[in-house]
C-alpha cells in the first residue's frame, strides 16, 4: 500500500486524476491483474473501462493507512540520521507531528532543527507527562539503543520507529517495532549482488 | 541471515564462543526449533548438546551474504543520509570499500569526508573509467533520482542501494535495486498503530 501512494503520487504530479491497471502496474513492476486483484481486497475503486480515480484512490489509501490519524512522534538523536528524519519532512508528509527531539550533546541541547526543539535525554520522562507520545524514532550508537528503548517502554511508548543496529523490545509484544536496519539491507544487496555474478560466470562443463 | 548474523555479533562481545538454539532463538524472538530449521537449511552447522560455535557460524554467514567478495561502492549525494552512510562504516563493516562520493554542491566538492574524497557529479563517468564499481547509494533529492539512476544504468552500474522515496530502475531487471524507503516503513508502522488503537479501544455491542 505505501508503494501504491508512492507512484499515485508521481503521477498525480504531472496527469490527470485517472489511471489504468495497467499503467498502475508498469510503474509498480505488476502485471494489470495484479493490481487489480490489490485494490478489489480493499473494497474495489476501480470501474470497467474508466479506471481508477486518482484522488479518490489515494485518499482511501491515506485512510488506511492511518494518515490522518495524526499520531505524535519524538525523535531520539539528531545524528546525521535524526537530522534527515526531521529537515526531510518524513514525518509531517505522512501525517505524524514531531513534538520534540532529544540528544546527550551540549553542541545540540536547546537548539532547534526546522522549529524542533532539542531537549536534554535526561529530561526524556517531562515530555511524556505534559504530551501524548505515540512514536518515537529511535536514532542513537549502538551502544545506547537497548538503554534507551527500555526507558521508552517504561514511559509507556506504543511504537518505536528504530534505526540502530540493535534487535530493540524484543521481548515487549506491546510495543510495536519497525526497524531500519540499514546493514541488514546492504547485505541483502551483496547477497544478490554474489548470486548475480555467480550466474554470470561461464558454467564449468561436465564430461559425460 | 543478516538478523542472525547482527545478534551473533552482539553475542559475541560479552559470551564465549558457543551458542545453543533456544539461547539463539530467545535473541531473535523466533523458537528454539525455528532457529535449527534456518541454520539447517544451510548445511547444519550446529552439534547435539554442543549448539553452534559462533566464530564458525559466522564466518559461514559472512561467506553466504558475499562479505569477503569486497564490492565496491560510491555514494551519490552527501546530504545527511550520504553523510551517514559514510561516517557509520556500513560499507566497511559488510565487505564493501567506498571509492568516491559525488555531490552537485560547490560546498561539498572537492572535501573529504572520512578520507572519502567528494567529487562533482558532473564528473561521474570519470570513475567507471579507472575503478571497479558495483554499487552506487544514491541518496540524491527525489526530483534527481530518476536522472541519477538512468546514467548510472548507462554507465554500467550492478547495483543501486536507493535511498530515495522514488522507484527507480524498474524496467532495468539486470540491475540489483535495494530499496530502503523511509516513508513506506513510517506508513507500515502508521498502519501498525491504527490497527492496535482499533483493537484497543471498547467493542460496541451489538444486540441480538
Amino acid at each position: 500500500m505505501p508503494k501504491y501512494l508512492r507512484v499515485l503520487s508521481e503521477y498525480e504530479q504531472v496527469n490527470d486524476d485517472r489511471i489504468s491497471s495497467s499503467e498502475l502496474g508498469r510503474r509498480l513492476g505488476y502485471t494489470a491483474s495484479q493490481v487489480r486483484q490489490d485494490l478489489n481486497s480493499f473494497g474495489g475503486f476501480g470501474q470497467q473501462g474508466y479506471g481508477y480515480c486518482v484522488s479518490d484512490l489515494k485518499a482511501e489509501i491515506d485512510t488506511i493507512l492511518g494518515k490522518e490519524k495524526h499520531f505524535s512522534a519524538i525523535v531520539i538523536g539528531v545524528g546525521n540520521i535524526g537530522r534527515a528524519l526531521i529537515e526531510n519532512s518524513f514525518f509531517e508528509e505522512n501525517g505524524f507531528n514531531i513534538v520534540a527531539a532529544f540528544d546527550v550533546s551540549p553542541d545540540y541541547v536547546g537548539k532547534e532543527i526546522d522549529g524542533v526543539k532539542i531537549y536534554d535525554i535526561a529530561t526524556l520522562n517531562y515530555i511524556f507527562a505534559v504530551k501524548r507520545v505515540d512514536v518515537a524514532a529511535l536514532c542513537v550508537p549502538y551502544s545506547a539503543a537497548k538503554d534507551v528503548s527500555e526507558r521508552l517502554v517504561d514511559m509507556g511508548i506504543k511504537a518505536i520507529w528504530n534505526f540502530t543496529n540493535a534487535e530493540v523490545c524484543v521481548h515487549q509484544p506491546a510495543v510495536i517495532v519497525e526497524n531500519v536496519h540499514f546493514s541488514d539491507s546492504l547485505l541483502t544487496l551483496s547477497y544478490r549482488l554474489g548470486e548475480r555474478q555467480h550466474s554470470d560466470m561461464p558454467q564449468k562443463q561436465t564430461s559425460a
